[in-house]
Protein backbone atom coordinates (compact mmCIF):
# COMPACT_ATOMS: atom_id res chain seq x y z
CA UNK A 1 0.00 0.00 0.00
CA UNK A 2 2.85 2.37 0.80
CA UNK A 3 4.39 1.99 -2.48
CA UNK A 4 1.02 2.87 -4.20
CA UNK A 5 1.05 5.99 -2.16
CA UNK A 6 4.55 6.86 -2.64
CA UNK A 7 4.12 6.17 -6.62
CA UNK A 8 1.32 8.31 -6.02
CA UNK A 9 2.87 11.18 -4.09
CA UNK A 10 5.98 10.38 -6.46
CA UNK A 11 4.01 11.76 -9.32
CA UNK A 12 1.80 14.69 -8.17
CA UNK A 13 4.88 15.77 -6.72
CA UNK A 14 8.04 15.75 -9.17
CA UNK A 15 4.78 17.06 -11.69
CA UNK A 16 5.62 20.38 -10.23
CA UNK A 17 9.16 20.34 -11.76
CA UNK A 18 8.15 20.46 -14.97
CA UNK A 19 6.15 23.34 -14.39
CA UNK A 20 8.87 25.38 -12.67
CA UNK A 21 11.62 24.14 -15.32
CA UNK A 22 9.20 25.80 -17.52
CA UNK A 23 8.71 28.85 -15.91
CA UNK A 24 12.97 29.03 -15.28
CA UNK A 25 13.19 28.56 -19.22
CA UNK A 26 10.52 31.00 -20.20
CA UNK A 27 10.75 33.40 -17.59
CA UNK A 28 6.97 33.94 -17.79
CA UNK A 29 4.37 33.13 -15.26
CA UNK A 30 1.70 35.28 -16.25
CA UNK A 31 -1.06 32.40 -16.75
CA UNK A 32 -0.23 30.65 -12.81
CA UNK A 33 -2.86 32.19 -10.29
CA UNK A 34 -1.72 33.34 -7.45
CA UNK A 35 -4.72 32.61 -5.11
CA UNK A 36 -3.77 28.98 -7.10
CA UNK A 37 -0.03 28.77 -5.32
CA UNK A 38 -1.17 30.79 -2.19
CA UNK A 39 -3.92 28.18 -2.09
CA UNK A 40 -1.97 24.79 -2.95
CA UNK A 41 0.79 26.31 -0.55
CA UNK A 42 -1.93 26.10 2.59
CA UNK A 43 -3.65 22.98 1.96
CA UNK A 44 -0.05 20.82 1.38
CA UNK A 45 1.18 22.27 4.89
CA UNK A 46 -1.96 20.88 6.21
CA UNK A 47 -1.63 17.60 4.36
CA UNK A 48 2.35 17.67 5.67
CA UNK A 49 0.59 17.61 8.93
CA UNK A 50 -2.32 15.15 8.45
CA UNK A 51 0.75 12.69 6.99
CA UNK A 52 2.67 13.37 10.33
CA UNK A 53 -0.24 12.61 12.73
CA UNK A 54 -1.19 10.00 10.49
CA UNK A 55 2.48 8.27 10.07
CA UNK A 56 1.18 8.34 6.70
CA UNK A 57 4.72 8.99 4.55
CA UNK A 58 3.28 8.79 1.36
CA UNK A 59 1.99 11.96 1.97
CA UNK A 60 3.91 13.40 4.42
CA UNK A 61 7.35 13.32 2.00
CA UNK A 62 5.14 13.96 -0.67
CA UNK A 63 3.89 17.09 -0.07
CA UNK A 64 7.23 18.01 1.99
CA UNK A 65 8.84 18.49 -1.45
CA UNK A 66 5.85 19.57 -3.40
CA UNK A 67 5.81 22.41 -0.88
CA UNK A 68 9.16 23.34 -1.92
CA UNK A 69 8.29 23.39 -5.40
CA UNK A 70 4.98 24.90 -5.45
CA UNK A 71 7.25 27.90 -3.48
CA UNK A 72 10.15 28.22 -5.90
CA UNK A 73 6.70 28.52 -8.22
CA UNK A 74 5.46 31.52 -6.13
CA UNK A 75 8.79 33.28 -6.45
CA UNK A 76 9.21 32.75 -9.87
CA UNK A 77 5.24 34.33 -10.25
CA UNK A 78 6.52 37.25 -7.68
CA UNK A 79 10.10 38.14 -9.96
CA UNK A 80 8.22 37.22 -13.70
CA UNK A 81 4.79 37.49 -13.25
CA UNK A 82 4.19 40.61 -14.92
CA UNK A 83 6.16 39.16 -18.31
CA UNK A 84 4.68 37.14 -21.21
CA UNK A 85 6.63 34.93 -23.14
CA UNK A 86 5.86 36.91 -26.34
CA UNK A 87 7.16 33.88 -28.82
CA UNK A 88 5.68 30.47 -28.18
CA UNK A 89 7.91 28.15 -26.44
CA UNK A 90 7.31 24.65 -28.20
CA UNK A 91 6.31 22.11 -25.34
CA UNK B 1 -8.07 13.42 11.85
CA UNK B 2 -10.53 13.27 8.77
CA UNK B 3 -11.75 16.75 9.39
CA UNK B 4 -7.81 17.99 9.26
CA UNK B 5 -7.81 15.46 5.96
CA UNK B 6 -10.85 17.13 4.71
CA UNK B 7 -9.73 20.69 5.34
CA UNK B 8 -5.91 20.08 3.56
CA UNK B 9 -7.95 18.19 0.50
CA UNK B 10 -10.67 21.03 -0.09
CA UNK B 11 -7.84 23.66 -0.31
CA UNK B 12 -5.15 21.87 -2.45
CA UNK B 13 -8.40 20.63 -4.45
CA UNK B 14 -10.10 23.77 -4.81
CA UNK B 15 -6.70 25.50 -5.08
CA UNK B 16 -7.29 24.63 -9.00
CA UNK B 17 -10.07 26.56 -8.89
CA UNK B 18 -8.92 30.00 -9.33
CA UNK B 19 -6.40 28.74 -11.32
CA UNK B 20 -9.29 27.30 -13.89
CA UNK B 21 -11.08 30.56 -13.98
CA UNK B 22 -7.77 32.63 -14.67
CA UNK B 23 -7.45 30.65 -17.69
CA UNK B 24 -10.85 30.60 -19.06
CA UNK B 25 -10.83 34.20 -17.99
CA UNK B 26 -7.34 34.86 -19.71
CA UNK B 27 -8.02 32.76 -22.49
CA UNK B 28 -4.33 32.19 -22.02
CA UNK B 29 -2.51 28.97 -20.66
CA UNK B 30 1.07 29.36 -22.80
CA UNK B 31 3.07 29.29 -19.17
CA UNK B 32 0.62 26.01 -17.98
CA UNK B 33 3.18 23.21 -18.84
CA UNK B 34 1.79 19.94 -20.33
CA UNK B 35 4.14 17.52 -18.66
CA UNK B 36 3.04 18.97 -15.15
CA UNK B 37 -1.14 18.12 -16.09
CA UNK B 38 -0.34 14.78 -17.64
CA UNK B 39 1.82 13.61 -14.40
CA UNK B 40 -0.73 15.53 -12.14
CA UNK B 41 -3.37 13.79 -13.67
CA UNK B 42 -1.93 10.54 -13.67
CA UNK B 43 -0.64 11.14 -9.87
CA UNK B 44 -4.37 11.89 -8.84
CA UNK B 45 -5.46 8.67 -10.49
CA UNK B 46 -3.38 6.73 -8.40
CA UNK B 47 -3.83 9.02 -5.42
CA UNK B 48 -7.93 7.94 -5.70
CA UNK B 49 -6.95 4.09 -6.21
CA UNK B 50 -4.83 4.27 -2.46
CA UNK B 51 -7.68 6.36 -0.90
CA UNK B 52 -10.19 3.60 -2.15
CA UNK B 53 -8.03 0.73 -0.86
CA UNK B 54 -7.12 2.06 2.34
CA UNK B 55 -10.95 3.92 2.78
CA UNK B 56 -9.26 7.40 3.47
CA UNK B 57 -11.81 9.51 2.45
CA UNK B 58 -9.99 12.41 2.12
CA UNK B 59 -7.60 11.34 0.19
CA UNK B 60 -10.43 9.51 -1.96
CA UNK B 61 -12.84 12.58 -2.23
CA UNK B 62 -10.15 15.61 -2.84
CA UNK B 63 -8.48 13.65 -5.81
CA UNK B 64 -11.56 12.73 -7.84
CA UNK B 65 -12.62 16.77 -7.68
CA UNK B 66 -8.81 17.83 -8.43
CA UNK B 67 -8.62 15.58 -11.36
CA UNK B 68 -11.66 16.78 -12.47
CA UNK B 69 -10.25 20.60 -12.67
CA UNK B 70 -6.96 19.51 -13.71
CA UNK B 71 -9.22 17.39 -16.75
CA UNK B 72 -10.52 20.79 -17.36
CA UNK B 73 -7.30 22.96 -17.44
CA UNK B 74 -5.60 20.02 -19.81
CA UNK B 75 -8.61 20.67 -21.69
CA UNK B 76 -8.37 24.44 -21.70
CA UNK B 77 -4.43 24.41 -22.67
CA UNK B 78 -5.18 22.33 -25.99
CA UNK B 79 -7.43 25.21 -26.84
CA UNK B 80 -5.66 27.89 -25.48
CA UNK B 81 -2.07 26.67 -25.54
CA UNK B 82 -1.15 28.77 -28.29
CA UNK B 83 -2.69 31.90 -27.41
CA UNK B 84 -0.82 34.42 -25.17
CA UNK B 85 -2.44 37.10 -23.08
CA UNK B 86 -0.96 40.51 -24.63
CA UNK B 87 -2.36 42.41 -22.24
CA UNK B 88 -1.41 41.67 -18.58
CA UNK B 89 -4.08 41.00 -16.58
CA UNK B 90 -4.24 42.05 -12.89
CA UNK B 91 -4.51 38.95 -10.21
Amino acid sequence: MTVLGLFAGALTTLSFLPQVLRTIRTRSAHDLSWMWLLMMSAGMTAWCVYGLLRTDVPVFVANVIALTLVGTLAGLKARHGRTTAIQPVSQ
